[in-house]
């Protein structure tokens, strides 16, 4: 059963609720905004909301839409941000918008997105917005952590961990929990959701960090070894680095701030050859576990059983 | 009389406020939003947002506190971007954020701004976070449309101030209508002081880009003739485009993507010689007397008097 099963019309009333947000009288910041929405992407944070909110017993459906609309708008937001932060050029298998339509309107098309997460979000109360902007604030703070480490071979595995925490998990957390709370949770469950969303945004980051070496690139829709061409520390890299002579030569590798061609194939063939991937997946597999057994909490039900398919499909997608 | 002697306390506990919104554990992230919003800058938007609560009886101070920093901290993560896209230097009399930082972490930090004044304007009832997104939008609308007549000696007066309005004015008026509604004016007191901060804000940017021409640089903080070297259209440079032969030499001048340090000379002489710094001012005066004129509703008080001066000085200041 493909996770999103249960839900295909509410993520589809997503969809059209992202399409009305992002309308605007400049014709542009429309244009740019679908640009990335309509590539694609995997919609877990919307899929998570709506399968926690109907988890818990949340019926009015139109409630929860918003709310997943809004974590989706801020997601594309981040995207095109770190798109130009990165020089990534492909995303989701078309071109990014900073190559597409240059720094300054991917810039602004960035900020408004923002905005509209913040407008489709804001109109719920005051503990669900300073959740919603705490862990955009996370993402902020992950984000700077991570610029820091760039090509930093010394970066240890707890600093990673608080990245990814902060930039994929955080908000996946906040999504489960808002979703939760909507949909009439007690404090418990809502505990106990947002420590699924946190679980599931771990093992999504990892599994994205070691897809990045081992993926397929027509499956990924970008060149592989991007993560190491561009220094960020990952939990394959960092756990490579430290494994023996092959390790030093990885740091080596890792350093240098311009990377050939040739020595992001050597790193590759170094990463491909050592444990890390192995290990790094037994860790994706321990937080995609966990993230199932907080749900013991809840009620047998479809939405359950799909929260549970979807931590399963998080650790063995192929992109 | 300075137009904030009246609410020089208040303006105090903004800039508190301010402080406390931007802490992080990510000490870098305090660092980088305390450099611009530590450089000073005029606080019209928070002085707006406490003069209109006050002028309209408003009484709990602390509740127009948070919407006068969400204003400020929107206004310092627009700054931060605005500073990557033009490349701008200096900022303040100090160097721009992207400069001293780099591009990865101002960006960054520009988001974490923006968050923080979610967080601080999320606080308030479903219409406030609605006013303060939508003006938002206006921002990201007005900065896509610059963007679209960067070096384009063609752009139209209307094309500026459709520009100005959204970027500068519209952010504004909404700390404006919002801080009214909060001090409990009637909806045609908060219409009125909407207007006024509209027509404030125009009258704000055009005297900004004029400055911008024969302003002082030390008293700017900022080399003069930048928006000209940008290829930024300002209403001064539109009207001079278009008053005779020199101004087809200013336009020959404007749509070169490179300028020279001799050529900006030459647009800066063309543009003091001619009449469009007058027309300029008169429009800035025009739009202050607006702003002027529409606070007859309120009855008379230390703010109101203070709002009146506020809108005199715009049009006067010298940097």
């Amino acid at each position: 059963m493909s996770w999103d099963l249960p839900i295909r019309k509410e993520l589809n009333m997503v969809e059209e609720e992202i399409k009305r947000c992002v309308q605007s009288q400049q014709q542009l910041l429309t244009e740019i905004s679908m640009h990335v929405i309509g590539a694609g992407g995997k919609r877990i944070r919307p899929g998570v909301s709506i399968l926690c909110y109907k988890a818990v017993g949340g019926t009015e459906v139109s409630n929860v839409i918003g709310i997943a609309a809004a974590f989706e708008l801020i997601h594309s937001a981040t995207l095109i941000h770190d798109d130009i932060n990165d020089g990534g050029t492909i995303r989701r298998g078309k071109v990014s918008a900073f190559r597409k339509y240059g720094v300054q309107l991917a810039l602004v098309a960035g900020d408004f997105l923002f905005v509209k997460g913040f407008r489709a979000g804001g109109s719920f109360s005051k503990e669900v917005v300073e959740i919603i902007a705490d862990s955009c604030a996370c993402m902020a703070e992950g984000e700077i952590l991570q610029v820091g480490h760039i090509n930093d071979p010394s970066t240890s595995i707890d600093t990673y961990f608080k990245i990814i925490e902060g930039k994929t998990a955080k908000p996946i957390e906040a999504s489960a929990k808002v979703s939760a709370f909507l949909g009439g949770g007690s404090p418990n469950v809502i505990e106990a959701l947002g420590f699924y969303g946190l679980n599931l945004g771990m093992a999504f980051q990892i599994m994205d960090d070691i897809l990045d070496i081992v993926g397929k690139e027509d499956i990924l829709g970008k060149p592989k070894g991007m993560d190491f061409s561009d220094g960020t520390p990952t939990l394959p890299i960092i756990l490579a680095m430290e494994d023996g002579y092959k390790g030093k030569r990885l740091s080596k590798l890792f350093e240098k701030k311009k990377k050939r061609r040739w020595e992001i194939e050597e790193a590759l063939k170094i990463l491909m050859e050592s444990d890390a991937i192995q290990l790094s997946k037994e860790k994706a597999l321990e937080f995609s576990n966990k993230a199932i057994e907080s749900l013991s909490i809840l009620k047998p039900s479809v939405y359950e059983e799909a929260l549970k398919t979807l931590a399963r499909t998080v650790v063995e997608r192929e992109s």
